[in-house]
């Protein structure tokens, strides 16, 4: 597993499973001198906390993270941060049932084809757990991007095929599913239910939106500012799609629709999410993830086990209804790791001590 | 621009601007003793050439690549192929009207702001002619995959909002507009020729299949292979969003839909675009990207120039109505380059030549 | 510090202070279904812990390794394998004496030059702690190495000015001062105690031997295996010179002498040492690296401190006299990084697999 | 082959093969805006062109390079600088007597052992002859770190065993050998005859030295300055030690000999060659490697062909007597790569622009 490192100058590197003895990683790059608790750390990652969170699983991990190393004084020094996270909930669960079953929308059988062994237990390193790492590196990520005034904001745009109508990303935060419009969210809340009950599951699209980013970040022609924003979305394990600005739409659009045109005051208008040519123009970067259902549900499936026999799963226990709003930090955590490499990138990762003259 | 190399282990190093002498590269870690000549790279190069096309440009270019390196005796030597293509149609255009002028959807404005300094003519670094080395590249790494049993089709799925019905993908290499169904091509020429006549331009959505993968290419849990289609598709100028398998509209199906179950005769449906959890199913590999209509219009435009006053651009000279369908090989090399780097990091880039037992 | 990881296949990346909480890292891409025990770890540890040398330090670490994932059921997964050795030996020790003044021989100045802060408390991220790492990765990479028939040797060349006249390397690591030849360690204790009295230090050269690698290691032409083992030997603190195979002696021989001839029974020399083009030749591969002096000496010596003013520095505590022995195990961990590395990138990181045929 | 890359952020890709049509090559990253011809890049080549120097082999090749693209009325733009040398001298030279015979001290082991089959002509692509590219990537680094008041020398210490008494590196460049010492010229004119006459060749010492390094280069823990610099020179066909400061010598002193101390006035001395810590102190930065003696020699070599024969080899036509001077140029211009990807790194590849405030 070498595709463990994410990040050219602000680099994460992870480890971890669902079920050992815990969840850590590495940060590297981060510039010296900056102001970092662990605390600062805590608030982004009590946002993704299973239990906090309207249809979220009732499995209770405080989630508590650990900084290691790197910081000194209560300032970042320049050498790698580690971190860890122990997986505080690990009641010896039986999960012989599904040791030798290849769950239906899991990473099962490819995990299986891969490595030809795998940690059974709750997903391993499949599991959505994984992303805590994500959003204690976003976490850092966002400290530095702050000091630029880079501000970074994500929301629930649509859930279980209920769009917010109002997007008004500053206050979702605060609000139920990370919703962006107050007024959607007891039709959130109602498809919640409807879905417990049918022990059915449900996606949505999260979007993020990264403000006071300047023009010239992004590498043309490969490294995009785009491509790299797609690579970090796509690689969190639920999406399925990534959108820049008005995204599939464009394929509908004419050029006279789609351009954003100039004038003295700046573009009129945002259907480039930000970039042109793969480098940030100064707007708003907007980025769309479609997350797909949550493949564990409680209705029986079809599968078959190690041995090739067909048999029937019923996947019992609470889970979650839906990897919304839980991933909207994740999401969020990965747009931000993204934009730090690539202003350090640019402007040198060791930004804050000035070249000499 | 450091973002210019793609892959890790089999890669592509590009250069070359719109109107300079030519465009080049190097594609390292093609395994040697494989057959290679011009005439296959050839081939491919042929599908993207302007003027072979309904609705693009009449510039005519031969497009001939030269092979430089790496090959010796019909054979790759496992050394680094270098290839160079001569810009033949380099007429001494007149630029100067757009070379201080922000052209609306173009990257003139982020490639000033980045590096102060751009080669305006037909859009230097930024054109869409740069992408005549990745189907080089493409070409190379199609070859190498060929041999391993993977085939790779591409064609348009939707073009200037008009869907094929029927997705037939192994005849639509040989029909205009790559069309997976025969009966569209009519409604698609009669759109170019609309949006001709209105000096408009239009978009649509590329569809690639890659067949006959093993299962176990990709890296969790940042280098799915999603994750890298997404990076390497997002990395083509045009394109504003990605999809694996059933894409944006998983967000809006359950779990019960949206998994894959099996059976002992495999995967029952493929809405997971043939990737779990990062990693290939043995599934057709399906990626869809949405193409942008090219901002070069006809129709008079409002910007800016590099003084900040507002000016009225017509752009003239006869445009390509649509990326679509030359962008067509173009995606389908990067989902080759993609697939070539994650088979050969998985095997051994060495993997003609077996393991010492 | 984004240099912080080594490898492309078979990747360490590393964290940790010398008197922080402890240090740790992550080793990605080792295959999966190896077996893998904190003791196949500990053993190497245990070889350059401090006190179970003739000279060394009495601080008393007992560098216990934890592996906190990527080992499941004792075999390898092909997930990333955390680990954490914790500082046990933090004596809230007064370092405030050397806080602002810059040792000679230590990183202090460069650090404070780059960073504008630094973790003062024995060396920080500079400190010769932070090798730890390096010996738990090399002890993975050899495990794994071993299982393909290659087999890793270290040992002490010369020290102090004093070279073994014999080289019998497969009895050395049982040796003190892994001492390939029994006559020279009467010596080399004598000039240990020597400058011990004078308080002063010295270093030496440590040769390492990696037998049973295949043909065909090493990338041409940057990457070539040579290149890869002098990059990671001159990474490691006190290292001041790389030689491959009879190293700086070759540029006072003629070609006649230099070149290794063959026969029928292969190579009758290994002045290459086992590196041709910088690919593996199949000969063993023998690299050294000259060790400086450990810079920490209790004679009183001249420097500065952070405000510029002269100051007389006289480090006191019980140090050790020469990185010698200790640093010989961290050579040979380094030189295992770089072959488990190659070997990957050459035949497929995930080689316990077959391919498919 | 895909170790073909140098750098992170200042990057050179190269390709080529001694008889093919030509060499050449992709310099990432440069800053835009830097004034650049191809005469700055032509100063560079000239001074290892064949034929310009005792004792050189009389293969004419007037190494021209071309710039084809990143290049824009003189000034760099940012873009990807593509490059490209035809190989003049390609002269139907039989080859036929070598095709199957593995020479001495060459690479045809090697690469038929990895690659099975391999461009016999002159070595093909492990010629020295590739190494034109890196001092045409040199060059370009070399005319970037001017711009950032850093200079570089090389010249000749030692040769044929015999060493420079005096090191005035400013005006070796001049003189014939690349010597720092005029005084010992005729003695190495005399060694070239002597060795010349016996059919036999010699190595001997290169010296760099880089002025004007701000401190603060170099990327802990790994990819310290001198690790960097050893691999970049270790990476040269011909290099068989890579010494940085007093290099092996540093085995042989005491710490307190060792240590450069420090003043109001900076260092004292630089044994440690400009770096400590792998990060540069501001110093001079200081490295050397030593060359083997050139394998191709005209006197009678035992040897086997690819059947497993014991042949006897005798290698006809004029060779050159040693790489140097030659090779002086190759490895200033790798220390120069080295740098300035070092320095880019630490301060913003986009260095030139102004980071936003």
């Amino acid at each position: 597993m070498c595709g463990n490192t994410f990040g050219r100058v602000f680099r994460l590197t992870t480890f971890g499973e669902s079920h050992g003895p815990g969840l850590g990683g590495v940060v590297d790059g981060c510039p010296a001198g900056m102001d970092l608790s662990e605390e600062d750390i805590q608030k982004e990652l009590n946002k993704r906390r299973p239990g906090s969170h309207v249809g979220s699983t009732s499995r209770v991990e405080r989630d508590r993270v650990r900084i290691l190393s790197g910081v000194f004084e209560g300032r970042t020094t320049g050498t790698p941060i580690g971190f860890y996270i122990e997986n505080e909930d690990q009641r010896p669960k039986d999960y012989s049932h599904i040791k030798d079953i290849f769950r239906p929308g899991h990473a099962d059988f490819t995990y299986h084809a891969k490595y030809g062994i795998r940690d059974y237990r709750g997903g391993g390193r499949a599991s959505g757990r994984e992303t805590v790492c994500r959003v204690v590196g976003g976490a850092i990520a966002q400290k530095f991007l702050s000091s630029r005034g880079i501000e970074i904001v994500g929301y629930t745009r649509e859930f279980g095929g209920i769009a917010a109508e109002v997007i008004a990303p500053q206050t979702a935060e605060e609000l139920p599913f990370f919703a962006p419009d107050p007024s959607v969210i007891d039709l959130w809340k109602q498809r919640v239910e409807e879905v417990k009950k049918e022990g059915d599951s449900i996606g949505g699209i999260v979007e993020v939106q990264a403000m006071g980013v300047p023009p010239g970040l992004g590498e043309p022609v490969f490294d995009k500012l785009d491509a790299r924003l797609a690579y970090a979305l796509m690689g969190v394990g639920a999406v399925k799609a990534v959108e820049i600005g008005v995204g599939v739409e464009a394929a509908q659009l004419k050029g006279s629709e789609n351009n954003d045109y100039m004038t003295k005051e700046g573009f009129v208008s945002n259907n480039a999410g930000g970039i042109l040519g793969g480098i940030s123009s100064g707007q708003p970067i907007v980025v769309r993830a479609a997350i797909k259902p949550i493949p564990s549900i409680s209705i029986p499936q079809r599968t078959i086990n190690t041995r090739g026999q067909e048999v029937s799963l019923q996947i019992k226990g609470r889970h979650d209804v839906s990897a919304i709003p839980r991933i909207v930090p994740v999401i969020k955590a990965m747009v931000a790791l993204t934009l730090a490499d690539m202003y350090l990138l640019q402007f040198g990762y060791q930004t804050l001590r000035s070249e000499p003259s």
